[in-house]
């Protein structure tokens, strides 16, 4: 449903062009002195280049005193400012192609269509400060994202790119065999984020086009020589084809993976759309271009990735 | 942990080397005739040129009068039969490069060396029998797998491969929007299988190259023209670079995706492996040769997608 | 944690005198027109007589459309205005005698100090809104609580009270064996509310001291004569001394229970407090009078039998 | 469903008259040395004066090395021996009043009509071998039961009782507020044992009738003087009409709950049953009479309290 993790648990909320989104986080530690400046960095980063202009301010509800963690439900919530209903009025009744416009309403029966509603890119903000939070619980880890591909869209047209992630400070055994496999958990989050479509751990695809002789991490014979220190160690590996994570659990190596995210659906040229009667009209949705729509999906990657994690970590 | 599922969950159990493997299955709908055979089929392309020469019997438990469910929990089991403890009496104090058995160790700080315990592929056996039963309680869909690519392994080496799977049948509406999203949990239950590295929906990678206009699926003007019939009814959309699912939940179209295995780790040929105190040394692990590992995966992928759906359509 | 239900799923935050108090409501299905006075009425029910003067205006934050369900998660709050952490100054480091100071303080190792902060009763104003929504939603089914006894306090004293509640409505076939037997659930339910210290179902204590053959609940033998309509058949059993529920599953009959309530422990007389360094001080905590705390107690009953009822019946 | 607890989740299977009965327990700490006796002890206990007389055998399938526990799920069942369907055949259409038959037949549409299937008693026999577990995973807590009344049952009758439970040696901070009150899970925990049908913490019902003034359990004023070990210390609180939880959440003193139950409802004499097609018939069940009901639901008292707080402990 709306809820991610069980340990470190998030419930968020929130229509694109309702009065707000935010979310209740439940399970956070008491006694964490919450660094609120970290957050609002988080937040500009993903707000950067995004097609809505408006600064995200976060109201805190609860589960703080002085910006110190209770221990209780942290809840917040951002106001919707740039809400323009009356720009999705002629949509009412219409699926737009590529959209979540058809799915939900066979889903639900009906749909809020302004903006995409729940569907909006606009909930990863509250993701974003979850993730934020997450991370200040866990020093420890560094988690990096970074584009690999994608870049500019061209003048009347949106693109796709890759997101490569890199997370170092995991130590071995994180994770669970069978179902709570560590890469699998990773493999939800990452699907979870709005417009991505493939994901990859380690040599990932190209594995598949290896021989076992080659795939293989060779152990390093190095490895806890000297004065067997983890932190100072050479690699466990020699290379890391498995992406850190072997039988769902870490062995202490950078976790390395790769999301895939297809371009924005809402592209700035006529389209034709679905009307709910069945004829198809071409309509120009929206003259915005949305230029940097992988670099805020990285910033997303991040914090999924710490959300993923603290539920292990905690 | 070893669970699956929240409506149809499965709970597994048992080590490779152990008496038995085997589940609990809880919320099977009550008065269900079960095909017995269907199952036995199912484990019996699963078992095709795996090294381990062993009938799978399923034992049932509980749950079934008459081979009728009772809508109480189905317990079953497979015992272990192939045993063979002391092949691995060498491999105590090993850690075998490749495999689970260090990730197990640091977490757990103990594990049962024999044949990968927990982490065996002969765990799967048992979710393709809880597999079995899952699709017989959605007859209208079906599940097909694919082996794209990887086939016959060398002489002296393993290969990986690529699965693909196409479901029909599934109607549009079914999915969540956010953190239970359909590709989310088909993501998940992929990695969840051994050897799995990566996941794609539709046009997955590919789709990072594309540009907006190229990637949305356009609708089909002759849509429910005609009849309304939706079984007969042309497509939805021209092309599926979505693999049948938006914003998490289907449109009806056929569900696309695909799985990277990497190779078996266990491989026909001398490999350093790491000891308990630190050095490495060389050793021959197994001289059967694995050749059928991505024909088997392939059943497994059809199984886990039964479970994944079953949860979502009871 | 700070959840309750599945399928419909209330995750409530908040402390007592933060900005605050509020919940998400996940699972709610779509379509539905909620009447917002009814919500209100509830509200006012609970309001009745409490120390706080505090007017409840919901604030809904998403998951509504002109007032109609969108089946994304509906999240509302509550302003709290009567703050005055003034008041609680000096109880900084005191632990109140039979409230929750020590212990959340021993959990959590701080507290909000400020009236109760989780722990308070204000909380149950969140619990009352998400039962009036959930009582919408199962028309056929009515909840009735009723005051047994406690009654007026003394001029320097509060007292306990039992609350007993009939639910009709809820057909035969209407829960779990095992782990998710209705009365078990009910029981949960119940003894989640503030001061809840005892739950029976139908006979309950009483049916210890009988002997079988005087509590078996016996067959009607007219029941299902005539036209065989349920509606207007003669009652199952003669007697119900079960209190409607068998092996953890309804059996069509009124299901009947008491909760049993012990007496605020905010007395408006001097008390012995713990101050955290272990010495003992005589406080007088707080001069008004809690007169209808049973009657509030009842209204936070049905709500709770609301919301365990329709995780049932969803 | 059929499963309890969230961190050690045990999930159960068998009916009464099927090949077995057992569980799944997930969540069992690694490295652990089973006291396979205790186990057996327990099991012993609760057999005693049962009217089956079959020897329980434990046969464990997974989980367990030499007797230590690996970290993966521990799976065991029991034989069902004494299994005497033909016993059952005329009543495979009647429901017998008191019992389960009719809701499950209601809830299903069909059931095992032999012994109960999943509604008897025989079940417990699974959670008591859980339980001896989860004691042995927390060996500073003391849990122990008593039968307060009840006593033999005359020569045609049965007898409810009371069974009176005291647990020692859980640290204050143990619980959580709201919805995981440590005694709502305890209600909920108790309320699921066969015949229980009420359920108190300390003053109970009796709380509904005092003052405030006279239920308040004032302070110790020598609580941690002296040395300041809470070991040897002064008790907390003068009085424990709370049983040792405040706000969901244990204090540090004893806790203590009673559970009520009704009599067996399997009566040896004659009784009216219901027969499917609605005429009632008078049948003699069973002539064995059930003496020791109450002192065997204080043995699963005493799991399902240890199951109950091993989830909290973990």
């Amino acid at each position: 449903m709306n809820s991610y993790g069980s340990r470190f648990r998030v419930t968020t909320y929130g229509e694109s062009h309702g009065p707000a989104v935010g979310a209740v986080i439940d399970g956070c530690p008491a006694g964490v002195s919450l660094d609120m400046e970290a957050i609002d960095e988080a937040l500009a980063r993903r707000r950067h280049g995004a097609p809505r202009q408006e600064k995200d301010e976060v109201e805190w509800l609860s589960g703080l005193k002085d910006g110190i963690t209770l221990g209780s439900p942290i809840a917040f919530l951002l106001r919707n400012k740039d809400v323009r209903p009356e720009d999705y009025a002629r949509l009412e009744h219409m699926f737009r192609p590529g959209h979540a416009d058809y799915t939900y309403y066979m889903k639900y029966g009906l749909r809020d269509h302004c903006g995409g509603g729940r569907a909006s890119a606009r909930e990863t903000a509250v993701r974003v400060v979850a993730g934020a939070i997450a991370m200040q619980l866990m020093p420890e880890v560094d988690i990096r994202s970074t584009v690999e591909s994608g870049g500019m869209p061209t003048e009347n047209d949106t693109v796709g790119g890759v997101v490569s992630c890199c997370v170092r400070g995991v130590a071995a055994g994180v994770g669970e065999p069978l179902f709570g496999k560590l890469n699998a958990s990773l493999a939800a989050a990452m699907m979870s984020i709005p417009s991505a479509i493939g994901f990859e751990m380690g040599a990932g695809f190209e594995a598949a086009r290896m021989k076992g002789s080659e795939y293989i991490d060779l152990w390093n014979s190095q490895f806890l020589e000297g004065d067997g220190n983890r932190e100072t160690a050479t690699p466990l590996t020699i290379t890391n084809h498995c992406g850190g994570i072997q039988g769902g659990i870490s062995n202490g190596m950078p976790i390395e993976f790769r999301v895939a995210f297809h371009p924005v659906v809402t592209i700035p040229q006529p389209v034709e759309c679905l009307h709910e009667d069945g004829h198809l009209e071409t309509l120009q949705i929206d003259g915005r271009h949305d230029r940097y729509h992988i670099e805020r999906a990285a910033v997303v990657v991040e914090a999924m990735t710490a959300l993923c994690l603290i539920n292990y970590l905690l």
